[in-house]
């Protein structure tokens, strides 16, 4: 039975680190995310383990265009929630960050304040590091944080595409963060997000402009929101000066109403569907590799892509049928 | 065989559609254009037929960080292009667009210099208008113009993420632009974008830092550039003032150079490649959809589902066991 043994070595090795992780080991922490975030042999097996033990925390979404002040806002909102005494990871998604090596500097400059904080864990992510995709690799690392005990998790994304929106559906509770003066800053916020915040944050309110960018999202919400889930829970506007700590009190406050309000049916309901989306991106991702692997050993796909090279068959056209003929047993 | 009827219909104004692309119809390549980037239920059809008809225009992808003056510089090129004589299909890709808006801008500032042109085609692309992805269905996009005739496809992107990435393998030649104090300007396009570039273009070139930022980029083409692509053809770094059109020339006949230089044997492999990519991923799509519609319709995911939420199960081995359990026949 030796040919057993080097499963059974991964096996302990990643039970080992899951039962550090959820006993609160630090070390143990940071690297269980940085296997998970580099699709590490171990990550799908780390992940299992680990996820038994989640559920616990809120997680929250901090979304919003560059330049509204987002970095600021969770620190401001960090240092709030430790003072209620609960634990908080960050997770800090930078898709841009291959260009601008932004998420290295923004760790530095949030690690001053919170440095020797056992309660605050941050971490940075790149999308160059998560080639099954940012979103997946998102949820698994916002897990582990869960397991190992955080009462809070934050993400904080840039808001400036699809994979952003992508990733603040992760969130129990997702704010979104303007500013006044950003050209016309409701308008900036409009598409995708409007829908799914469940808060809104002027930040720099002491600019000029931040009354009628507050009433500009209001009138927006009355004219726009009359979706189910507005029913229950109308988004509070809250105009915050992050960098001086106004208004982060009123945040973590509608934050944590947002969360009871919703709880047991809501949030439970929005969590489901939230794992279906997952277990269908998963199953969808695994047949997608399956299939192509298999066609790809037996020659088939080389054939398939010369016709499709000689224009003798479209590319959809030849998914089609490789669908067809590989699937007519399901 | 009255049942046949609508599918008929679909097919004959369909292929009407096609032909009148092919003849060089505007009116109708706006519509097809159109049809393709909502998905409407012609849109596949639309592609398949349009299909055959391609592999003439020379694809140039331009793309690199805000600010460094891609417009103005695919506007001047564009103008360098019309020259020769040759048409011109532009499409504008910009993801960030449901919070900027800043496409339709784009879109009216180029017009203005190319109106009444018949041989320019102008296109710009919101992420927010396709659901299916923004990479598939600009390629299905471009297709459309290469169709329809245009001897040159310019793809524009923002480059700050991994959908303008995966947006720029379209291309034949792609084009990486920067400016000089852009912070460290050849850091802002270091990783992803350098491996994947065939011409540098350091535009604003009149301003201060000019002449470091081309050395900069050398020396990184120098030291990091040995892969297999470079050997043929080492990416030429071109300093542009776009605005008053100095150097698009050269810009111009850099990319003639890299289409000749690259023809046959090279440019088939590359096109190939990103064939069999496009296949591989609609495939996937495909198959994800067919089993996540068939495990709905039978009530599968939703146990699956509830077992996962209950914490008795994880997503991705949920994924795995119905992925075992339905393609055990593949």
């Amino acid at each position: 039975m030796t040919a057993g043994k080097p499963p059974h070595g991964r096996e302990a090795r990643v039970s080992e680190l899951a039962r550090k992780v959820i006993a609160h080991d630090w070390r143990a922490l940071a690297k269980a995310i940085t296997k998970i975030e580099n699709e590490d042999t171990d990550a799908s097996a780390l992940a299992a383990s680990l996820y038994p033990h989640t559920g616990h925390a809120h997680i929250i979404g901090v979304t919003g265009p560059p330049g509204s002040g987002k970095s600021t806002l969770v620190d401001a909102l960090t240092a709030v929630i430790r003072k209620d005494g609960l634990s908080v990871g960050i997770v800090a998604v930078d898709p841009s960050s291959p260009f601008t090596g932004g998420a290295v500097l923004g760790d530095r400059v949030r690690m001053q304040r919170h440095a020797g904080d056992t309660g605050v864990f941050i971490r940075s992510m790149a999308a160059r590091h998560t080639p099954g995709g940012l979103a997946p690799t998102t949820r698994d690392v916002i897990r582990a944080l869960d397991a190992f005990g955080c009462d809070v998790v934050i993400v904080e994304t840039v808001g400036v595409g699809q994979v952003e929106l992508e990733v603040m559906k992760v969130a129990d509770t997702i704010v979104v963060v303007t500013v006044p003066g950003l050209g016309d800053s409701v308008q900036t916020i409009k598409a995708g997000l409007l829908e799914i915040a469940d808060c809104f944050v002027v930040n720099m309110a002491d600019r000029p402009g931040s009354a009628l960018t507050v009433a500009d999202l209001r009138a927006m919400l009355t004219f726009g929101g009359a979706e189910e889930r507005r029913r229950r829970w109308v988004p509070p506007i809250i105009e915050t000066i992050a960098i001086s700590g106004v208004g982060i009190d009123q945040l973590w406050d509608a934050c944590q109403r947002h969360r009871q309000v919703l709880d047991a049916d809501e949030l439970m309901g929005r969590a489901r569907d939230r794992l279906r989306d997952e277990v269908i991106e998963a199953v969808t991702r695994g047949v997608g590799a399956y299939v192509t692997e298999a066609l790809s050993r037996n020659g088939t796909m080389d054939s398939i892509v010369a016709a499709v090279a000689r224009r003798e068959l479209d590319p959809k056209t030849a998914a089609r049928q490789i669908i067809e003929k590989h699937l007519k047993t399901l």
